[in-house]
């Protein structure tokens, strides 16, 4: 019988090349169709909810993939986790209806944009984190992370080059939070433009060390003008958290 | 002038051979002393306040040096942070008497040991934590952890083969805190013995999951019989956090 697989995927992105599946590279799309043809002796298009960069992570990425293997849906997580590197581990793992699709069905997303904030930087958050060692304003980006929430045209917050339909997307929520060295910024959208949750996120930091002041938010969604915004910070902070159906 | 200087040094001790100088192999000691041969254009001998296993971190080991260079002390980490590897910060650079000794004049070590436990283990913490998958009585590990407490005869909680003038040790505080998946334990003590807390964390594994009895530390303790405890727990799992002095 044909059925439709929904994996929930945390990964460690720190040695691949990105999620997508590419000649001679190592991804993280790779591992897991390699492990899913181990299990069920069938080559598997993966679908996911979406690629991250190089560096990128995932506490939950989605991804779903059609077979017709008979391993019961609870036991499929088990044995892709015995043939997948421990830095990419399936969370879950269930039927779904044929009809679902990771990339058409996603409704929401969350990121979480991580940034170590002391003088010096640590050993164990270098690769799970922005190091910054100005002193920030953190209530200065919160206020500015506010700005952002609602239906805007993105584009200022756009990668250069990218192709999309419409630059218009809504962010439902934002939330910044500071516990010692570490800020977590938690942006819950509709979509994002590419590059677009590293542009907000090296904005805040450029507002917060007081190089940016707070209106070029609202100036780049008018005017669209990527140049007044601040930088793309590091993948290495990035995290897709959630994907909502 | 001869100057004695105390760093304190946060480092991830995955890619290392442990901390100790050794000939062709990666060391946390080797590559502080080539650091500083850099930054004062003098061999050092670096003096820690002990030696950390393979795989074993820490978050402020202790160590000095003798050397006459003129770099202000304050300076002297930025300086070696900028000629060593990320996975290895000094956190603190500070002139201390010529009399101080980072191993000599330790008086207390407290020691972290992080246990993953969830079904699926993760992959930020693969490095970071002991996975157990086993649901842990975690009020049992406590009611375990305070019978070490005191002044104990530790024999049976060591390495064996290993060479020490008494193996009576005190422990002046034991916590075991769960946050989630995490289950961190932290030990205080004058000292420990080779391998010591991750035998006392391998035992305490295997109380809480009911594999041994909650007897068997008293025991120990009381024989100096190292086979009624349990396994010496994974070199990941543990921290190094503080040297007092």
């Amino acid at each position: 019988m044909v059925r439709n697989i929904k994996l929930t995927i945390a990964y460690d992105g720190t040695k691949y090349h990105g999620w997508q599946t590419q000649p001679n590279k190592i991804t993280i799309q790779g591992e897991i169709e390699r492990a899913i043809g181990i299990i069920t002796k069938q080559r598997a298009d993966l679908i996911g909810s979406g690629r991250t960069d190089k560096g990128v992570h995932a506490l939950g990425q989605v991804a779903n993939f059609i077979s017709d293997t008979n391993i019961k849906s609870d036991k499929i997580k088990i044995a892709l986790n015995a043939n997948l590197p421990k830095d990419i581990r399936i969370m879950q793992s269930e039927d779904v209806p044929m009809e679902f699709h990771s990339r058409f069905d996603a409704h929401k997303k969350t990121y979480m944009y991580q940034i170590y904030n002391d003088y010096i930087s640590s050993p164990f958050y270098r690769d799970y984190s922005f190091f910054v060692p100005y002193v920030l304003n953190v209530d200065l980006m919160n206020e500015a992370s506010k700005l952002l929430i609602g239906t805007h045209d993105f584009k200022g917050f756009m990668a250069a080059g990218s192709q999309v339909k419409t630059t218009v997307r809504t962010i439902y929520n934002f939330e910044l939070v500071r516990k010692n060295q570490l800020i977590k910024l938690y942006i819950t959208g509709n979509g994002f433009l590419y590059n677009m949750v590293r542009i907000i996120a090296g904005t805040l930091i450029d507002i917060g060390k007081g190089s940016k002041d707070i209106s070029c938010i609202s100036n780049a969604i008018e005017t669209g003008d990527r140049t007044v915004l601040g930088y793309t910070a590091n993948p290495e902070g990035l995290f897709l958290k959630e994907v909502i159906y």
